[in-house]
């Protein structure tokens, strides 16, 4: 008998043999239709497998149905899609082979070895099969092979890219999982849905190009891609949205409205501010600095490059090498050098290879000096350091981090004077891969709203508790209203982290108590935290219902200990504080290009790079128009004045197609009332004409409330935002 | 008969032997014991040489005498006072070689080959023996030898350096000049004082270690510094200059004050501005960025790296190389490469050399291609090139420029658009000399408050007379107005500009026509300007008389042309844009690091990191101390106060340390009142008790006006500053 700990508290006992199905329809038929998968002990499986395969220690389980109403349920039912697309593609493409087709955030994809292109005019006889093979609603069937016979059964299939798998990424696996789905079998983890007939609503999205492994120097593939969902409305709103996004894009909106460039000539995921683009930036900066101000920050400003040395004490360097720029180094013969350790590191260094590379470096200039009595890989090793540490070399910082740990040593620190908060607009260089770029969305240079607040153990809950105030002050200023926080902590099975588990302990219960008395929606992540501290992330919901991670928090208790930071207690000891690493934006870059998908472009008046354009109805009234300029311009308005001889209706919609908040049109009447007509771009109608003090008094309310006008109760269905791929696959 | 042509016009017909001496003889024999040497044909020459040898083509010269009075004069002086000291360090250090000894700024060196250790002690001796030269009061006389006579001469003195010098630097001249004054003669272009006699002060300030002709690894030299003067009191008030210029020293006041710090973990010449400094910094960007606005810029922001394409593009690479962070290499095998082409390019690889780093490059990566059919060292260049071309390489930017001009091409531009203004706060980065760096003032890494103005070639006069407007403001802003202008033009005998000598003539024109205008100090120098444009330079006084060159404007006909920027003219054809290049402050390292001197660390109010401190008198009056720090912040003063349960003059003492402008002092009575007892730092007196009301209008007055209530007349004698060495020597 195992005993079944139900979500509710209470627990059910049941014979060996029962499957989760079985449990659902013992509570009612209708349910036992409805289900999808189980959770069971905390991972998702087939509804169908017997419970007993779960048991482990003691004859108990955690156990909880998942239906169509569960989130999870979607990752399982699109996965089981990617099946049958491939049996779909198998079917009209005989001698297709297999890679991996994983879930994606909303949907899923398959890579196939085929050697016809296929292309977006296959998409209908594709979808029309898959159909049918829904239609046919045949069952998925688990069954388990010792891996010899796995292997045999791949060779069967002729699937070769699965038995290379099965010999490398899988090798150390002794029994594997199958899904059979009628003629169709495959090497997978699982889960699935009981039957095709769950898949309510699907569609093929676009073809690409891909590689095995995601390696560019192996098997090119082609990647296709995919959506499913659990009814047809829902896969109608999601169309809808990704319409709607593509309306949005920033890419698109950025380049028409002049807000921002990448030119390859200065380099690819390298963003040029453009004076519009610049100008919304200039007030995000000016709004934040203002606000770091008046919350006890210094502004600092640090150097973009820094000593490598730096970035090995931070522990960035030679860690995240593969995301950073090349070093830079003073010395020709360095990259050499530095390519010779790497490699005897590595011992995959010949010793004619060896040879040939020190030859080229001396030919360079380097001089051999210790290295001529090395004889072990270590002692080489030791001899190259040494010469390579008396050179300039320089990263481009990807952090700023290590420079104002260096800020905060730069005077003996009390504990009176903590916290202390240093500032910056930090503009951090990180080597993504090309394919990995998008816009402002995702660069290579990249301006953080950076700090970092040192404090003492006894701080961090204050600390913690103010930041999320700026970060919550911060999103409704855009009108990001729609958010909930994601609080990583430690896994407490595991042994990886810096600080004992009582500062972790209290750490997290301090952050937990802040969640909890600020009324803000959170949940937490146990095991979710990075090896050097717990952190909070805001996850907001843009005005088309995607998800965005902003507003990072980050404990970090190893940066004081690799940096020996110190303040004096009251004790008059020495102790190590906590360094916390904050950014509301994020990076600005990251933040603007958001915002210009949220607000497709238009932004709320405050933020707005031309706020209001004054447009004289006839060339008689031109002093007028001026006049009226002026008094905007005297304000602090970003106005201008369209002094063209075109008719007004022109010029109304040059300025609505340029997204300009209002426009002020000025005709005979109004100069001689010292009026306004007042026309608002969101209603995309005339507001009447009122005296200009009292419109300029108007438009000042809404700059300083900042208001957002904007309707933004989304008609999308809230859409979780994960780039990660599932892990369905092997 | 040679023809003397005067500077009031006027000229005097003389026999051919006519020396300068005898010129003045005939005005008077006062004149002519005041003569020190002469100016003809615009060079400086002894006064002593018949003028026949200066006619050219005509018979007639130009020609000035220079006196005492003249600023020429001191650097003649100061050669010959080089010449004295090298005779008294023969005399005392017998055997010693003889390097270079020109004059620098305020002064003079000689580069000595002693075996002994020269040291400060030695200071006094050799000042004694000068002395004793200097009243022996023997003439400075020329003499030519054929470059023969001239090696057996510096042979026979056993001065090997001249003759090594002779034989390379100098190997092209026929004839040279030698000056002999007693027993000493020294290889010498002049001019020289006509009697030792006329050096009626002089001292030795330091000794450093040099290297022949600069190169470390070259031959050691010991370099001994000193000045000389034509008053006592001249050189007591330059030497006073030197202490009040330690004290003001802005790398000790920096750590002091805690405004900017330099680590050699994080770099050399890499500034980092602490939270004092970097307030400072805010304020002035604030200040300049709002009167960009105002003027019509835009701001944008762009990468702190491009492409070394760009570069190439632009010229700055690789021309600009050696001053340069090298490049970053995409590829491990980069820097072989770009090694190899640099060296074929010199024609300095040896085949085999060749070979040995071709394997290397491919050891680590590099694919042969095109260089397998590649013969010839153009061919095998032209292959590498390309190879290179295809990887990715980036500079860290040496300038903002190229960044600026791809933000212009981002549209098509009408003349109706032009001018377009273009602002950044960029950091540039070079890689100085490391003996060059000094703390702020000469950086590896520097803010330049750039922007780039793109117009018509009608447009340069008005953009000018903007620039020149914006510079005065700035300046004034800080208390900087005793300044000149230098306008650097083309050498009209010189082909080596871009640009028509039309263009050139009509932008020199329109820039001296706006100086006039202006009203403003200026001088044109014939010559001094890049190829690519005229400039004018800021030459700034500061409270102790030393010269900055600050806010430059620079002409550019070169970057429109190699960016092929264009707009549309009123023709409705295609026309290149004038671009111009400015920086009031020029960078905000090296003018806030000046400005740190300049103010001794006593930042005006309106700069002041911390403007005011609030001293209560006893903890009784902490709440209104605390109420009036409100007040004070609420007005956006940088404020605090003084909590601790300390002694007032305690309080009033560290205030004062810390050069905060204002003391606001709070007892009983204030509290009472309402008050406050105003304390200026500056006068360092108490002001009274005044209404707290009243205190902050005042103070707010004095930060809205700018007002530099410090004493800037300086006592010290106006000195040029000039880091250039002087060209008496060969």
């Amino acid at each position: 008998m195992i005993k079944i700990n139900l979500p509710d508290g209470t627990s059910q006992e049941h014979e060996d043999h029962v499957t989760s199905l079985d449990i659902a329809r013992g509570i009612s038929e209708r349910l036992a239709n409805d289900v999808i998968a189980a959770e069971v002990n905390g991972s998702i499986v087939d509804a169908a497998r017997p419970l007993t395969e779960f048991v482990e220690d003691t004859n108990a389980i955690d156990f909880r149905l998942l239906t169509v109403r569960d989130a999870e349920s979607l990752g399982v039912l699109r996965h089981s899609c990617a099946h049958i697309m491939a049996r779909a593609v198998m079917r009209l493409f005989p001698g297709t082979g297999l890679a991996f087709g994983p879930t994606t955030g909303h949907g899923f994809y398959y890579d196939f070895d085929v050697d016809q292109k296929i292309s977006e005019d296959d998409f209908p006889r594709i979808e029309a099969e898959m159909s049918q093979i829904i239609k046919e609603g045949e069952p998925f069937e688990r069954f388990n092979l010792p891996r010899g016979e796995a292997v045999e059964l791949c060779e069967e299939m002729n699937q070769e890219l699965k038995v290379e798998h099965l010999q490398t990424g899988l090798a150390d696996h002794e029994t594997l999982s199958f899904y059979r789905q009628g003629e169709f079998v495959d090497l997978c983890r699982g889960p699935h849905i009981p039957r095709a007939g769950k898949i309510k609503a699907f569609k093929l999205l676009s073809i690409a190009g891909s590689y095995w492994k995601g390696d560019k120097d192996s098997k090119p593939l082609q990647r296709l891609y995919g959506t499913a969902w659990f009814s047809k409305q829902d896969l109608a709103s999601y169309l809808e949205q990704i319409e709607e996004a593509k309306r949005r894009d920033h890419r698109v909106l950025g380049k028409k409205l002049g807000l921002f460039q990448i030119d390859p000539s200065v380099g690819q995921g390298l963003c040029l501010w453009l004076p519009k683009g610049a100008t919304v930036r200039v007030i995000l900066e000016d709004f934040i600095k203002k606000e770091l101000l008046d919350r006890g920050y210094d502004p600092v400003y640090s150097p973009h490059i820094g000593r490598v040395e730096l970035y090995e004490t931070s522990g960035h360097f030679p860690y995240y090498r593969d995301s950073q720029f090349a070093p830079i180094f003073g010395h020709d013969a360095g990259r050499i050098i530095d390519y010779c350790i790497r490699m005897l590191e590595e011992g995959e260094l010949a010793s004619e290879k060896e040879a040939a590379l020190l030859q080229a470096a001396e030919i360079m200039g380097y001089e051999r000096g210790d290295y001529e009595k090395a004889t072990t890989a270590e002692e080489k090793i030791s001899a190259l350091r040494k010469w390579e540490k008396q050179q300039e070399r320089y990263l481009l910082k990807p952090m700023n981090c290590p420079h104002h740990a260096m800020m905060y040593k730069s005077e003996p620190r009390s504990y009176r004077d903590l916290p202390v908060r240093l500032a910056e607009f930090g503009t951090v260089y990180r080597h993504e891969q090309t394919g990995e770029l998008n816009g402002m969305l995702r660069v290579r240079g990249l301006t953080q709203d950076d700090a970092h607040l040192f404090c003492t153990p006894e701080q961090v809950e204050e600390e913690f508790r103010q930041t999320l105030q700026l970060v919550q002050y911060v999103l409704k200023s855009v009108g990001l209203d729609d958010y909930r926080i994601q609080l990583s902590g430690r896994d407490p099975n595991s042994d990886k982290y810096v600080g004992s588990v009582e500062t972790w302990n209290q750490a997290e219960a301090s952050l937990q108590k802040v969640l909890e008395d600020s009324g803000l929606r959170f949940e937490i992540c146990e095991g979710e935290a990075a090896f050097y501290g717990p952190k909070a992330d805001f996850m907001v919901r843009d005005a088309i219902g995607r998800e965005w991670q902003l507003g990072t928090v980050q404990l970090d208790y190893t940066l004081p200990e690799r940096f020996e930071l110190e303040y004096t207690g009251a004790d008059n000891k020495q102790h190590r504080p906590v360094m916390i690493h904050r950014a509301p934006f994020g990076s600005l870059e990251r933040f603007v290009g958001m915002l210009i998908e949220h607000f497709a472009g238009a932004f709320p008046l405050w933020l707005a790079p031309e706020q209001i354009r004054v447009l004289p109805v006839t060339d008689k009234v031109a002093d007028y128009a001026q006049d009226v300029l002026r008094q905007l311009k005297a304000k602090g308005f970003r106005a201008s004045a369209d002094m063209r001889s075109a008719k007004v209706n022109a010029k109304i919609r040059d300025a609505q197609l340029e997204l300009i908040p209002y426009m002020l049109v000025v005709g005979p009447k109004e100069a001689e009332q010292g009026a306004v007509s007042v026309r608002d771009r969101i209603e995309s109608k005339d507001l009447g004409m009122i005296p200009l003090a009292e419109a300029i008094e108007k438009l000042e309310t809404e700059v300083r409330e900042k208001t957002i006008r904007q309707q933004f109760k989304s008609t999308f269905q809230a859409l979780e935002e994960t780039s990660e791929e599932s892990e369905n696959e092997y």
